[in-house]
């Protein structure tokens, strides 16, 4: 079991040197910062609760920690800015003891570097189930910030990397386990990889006109920049990115081959839309970053999402998405 | 049961009007906020679990939501600064239900309303138990900022308003419940008064060296700005300021007469030392803003806490304070 004041003085120990634009970090009653002047702070929560976001005995205290800030972090690449601080607030059992502390440090200090990031503040609760709350302060240039809402009938619809996987791991993972065929479909779970390089790319060039990431399942998030803002999507389902693993394993793991790429949710790859005319600069940005952007649609004027097999049927999707987490 | 996407919705509709400094708020991958240069940002987050920091049957819904805002601001007071933004992460089970949500929801405009505050974002997550993780994004002057260290020997240990009332009230709140003698404490312990106007009085004044806010008794609170700074703090325990409702009711309630007072917790007034040649202008504050603010011992070399009876004899704390909330 944890105790809580060894516990606070380690996470000081760990966290509290000095540095950038941190006037007084943790052990205060606040963090607080040196903001920017001609910047936009942007300011994001997420959550992961145990048996709902995670299951302990699937991944490490470490890729925990990590992947709460990676998912985190990623909200504020979706909007063009550049993550710079966070606060950690965990809920812990009867049933931690000091080396899961330490294996969550040691994931908190590992995204600070990978991310950086700086770990300002949190709190610790005694609570039934594991539950990781990071809130990220991030900066954007106010005439670069890209949000939700912006995109125009006629814009094509992008995404980065390869949809599916992560969910597609989850579903192996939890019945085989780790290791194995699937391995790097799980991996992709356990780590994810926030855009950040590319969303940032994407709003300094003032390429994208709406842009989320995609944490919900592909059909979700899509409604989110279009049908939410009052116009429509048309996806065809044989365009989705789709690893190789995927296309080997999926038929394995589920009888809806498409489902985890559009519902299956968490693969945090940076979903956007974007005039035709920009469409040589998105290849470059491409090429420049060695990240597969694919496009897979179009945005429409018809408020409502369409996504069409290859006949050019439309497809009714099982669900609206994988709903656990708030905006 | 609540629907999350309805939820959302709701709280999208609840929270998303124009407000001063929210270039986005609610409804985004994260709100983007407009920050003043010379400023310094203050930003720090408190968690309140099921079962841990409170019981659904003796609170309601709204009590719940301003209280969970008012502790996180209580933090921005203590250093002397100015709360602006929340965000508010929520954990809710299947068991609470559209009524529930809603009292949540009249509670943080509530909170709003009396703090100042604008809710800009959050999150909504299962969980077993209800969790309301609150972050607190403030303002203060970086000439002005109030820390945990600074007080030096010879300073006077001030404290606002009474303690003890907020553990007693909790404890006759668990015995009897609402209504009955003990009703005052227990509207301490349910609706916390965080001294936001004080805080920042002082702070503009530099009248404190160090400040914190009561959150887990008197005695931890003290260490934290005294012995782990390297100077000793002498409280006399007759000086402690007590409540006629608390003077009435302890002895019934409770075996340690002085104990809710010392190491109660959850008062959420004022800590606070300063040089004995300013006590004019604390007791000007005191008046201006009819708060007792009370001295109640000093700041030594040595770095030990020292609790003295009225015969000069130490007494011994049975605990080091109501330890569930990090720093």
């Amino acid at each position: 079991m944890i105790n809580e004041l060894d516990a606070l003085r380690l996470i000081g120990e760990r966290f509290s040197g000095s540095r950038n634009g941190v006037e007084v970090g943790i052990g205060d009653d606040a963090a607080a910062l040196r903001t920017e002047p001609g910047k936009l702070l942007l300011v994001t929560t997420d959550c992961q609760v145990e048996d709902v976001h995670f299951v302990k005995s699937l991944i490490s205290p470490e890729d925990l920690a990590r992947k709460s800030v990676a998912v985190s972090v990623s909200d504020i690449g979706a909007m063009g800015g550049v993550p710079r601080y966070i606060l950690a607030s965990l809920g812990y059992t009867k049933r931690e003891d000091g080396a899961f502390l330490e294996g969550l440090m040691r994931g908190f200090e590992s995204a600070e570097e990978e991310f950086g990031v700086g770990l300002v503040g949190g709190n610790l609760s005694s609570s039934e189930r594991i539950f990781l709350d990071i809130t990220v302060l991030g900066f954007v240039d106010p005439a670069r910030v890209v949000t939700r809402k912006g995109a125009s009938p006629g814009d094509v619809i992008y995404v980065s990397g390869t949809l599916g996987d992560s969910a597609l791991g989850l579903r192996i993972l939890r019945k085989d386990g780790k290791g194995g065929k699937g391995g790097r479909l799980a991996e992709r779970h356990l780590r994810p990889e926030p855009r950040l390089a590319l969303g940032k790319r994407l709003a300094d060039g003032k390429l994208a006109t709406a842009m989320i990431d995609v944490s919900d399942g592909l059909a979700l998030d899509l409604k989110r920049i279009t049908v939410t803002h009052g116009v429509g999507a048309r996806v065809g389902v044989e365009r989705l990115p789709l690893s190789d693993d995927y296309r080997v394993l999926a038929g394995e793991y589920t009888d809806d081959f498409y489902g985890p790429a559009l519902s299956g949710g968490e693969d945090y790859e940076l979903l956007f839309t974007s005039p035709p005319e920009r469409r040589g600069e998105i290849e470059k940005i491409s090429d420049m970053l060695n990240i597969d952007i694919t496009e897979i649609g179009d945005v429409s004027h018809n408020a409502e999402l369409a996504i069409t097999d290859p006949g050019g049927n439309e497809i009714a999707l099982k669900d609206g998405g994988f709903v656990h987490s708030g905006s």
